[in-house]
């Protein structure tokens, strides 16, 4: 099997389906250093009462256990959604080499809906970033989510 | 005593310098709710290795864990330097009421240095912000870490 960005992520997707049925927004993340997962999470917000409950935090943070270390170079990070202000700062921080997403945030999406805060040279590190793969499979995901939210309420 | 914003920032100053007896860059936060101290944290980043270890982080985390709630509506954040991204995404994130920080971050600040990411009418969310509060404090503090470890080395 190929391990392109598809591969990858449909594991995200994967990570995002476990998330529904915990009852939270379906936003799930792994992260991929020298072609293996090293990181895998999903939104736990609501369960956690915890707002750094996000995917990519999630995520992130297992991946600096993993290598023992805070910075991520190298690794790619692949998210069903587009980051939010806090996680688009979280990767950055972390220095990670790519930004893979699928779905656009277009209330909360910090990287190009509501703002474009990684594209900024002052920065002293340089996100590559792909979106839109894989955009349907988790568009679907999240607008069968909350539609069901609605009809339970 | 007078709990002004001065007060509490010197409270966030008692914090930062516990960072510095652990070998770490000294900034602490300490978040305000009703006049009272809910949650203090100094930065652990390296000590913890893991990059969500910024002060803010650690003093919203534990709010959230007192109010037992991701929303720190009503709260303040006195945090001696000014945030970065992610922690400028953290407290939007968090619909904190208002950020109070010290010293500006030239090089990552996310609130005025480098950006102004909490300047967009997008957001759902507006947070009161001042600037500046024992700046030179704040500053002398950093300064004196930072010459302290280039001699060492």
């Amino acid at each position: 099997m190929v391990k392109d960005d598809r591969y990858f992520m449909k594991q995200a997707l994967k990570e995002a389906k476990k998330a529904i049925s915990r009852g939270e927004v379906p936003v799930g993340c792994v992260i991929v250093k020298d072609n293996e997962i090293i990181a895998r999470s999903y939104n736990k917000r609501d369960q956690k009462k915890d707002v750094l409950g996000h995917a990519e935090i999630g995520a992130i943070q297992k991946a600096n256990k993993k290598l023992n270390a805070w910075i991520l170079e190298d690794c790619t990070i692949y998210v069903t959604l587009e980051p939010c202000l806090m996680c688009a700062g979280a990767i950055l921080q972390s220095r990670i080499k790519r930004l893979v997403y699928a779905a656009k945030e277009p209330k909360f999406g910090a990287v190009e809906s509501v703002a474009r805060v990684l594209d900024n040279d002052a920065w002293n590190h340089k996100i590559e970033v792909t979106g839109g793969v894989l955009e349907e499979e988790s568009s679907v995901l999240l607008k069968s989510f909350f539609q069901k939210l609605r009809m339970s309420k």
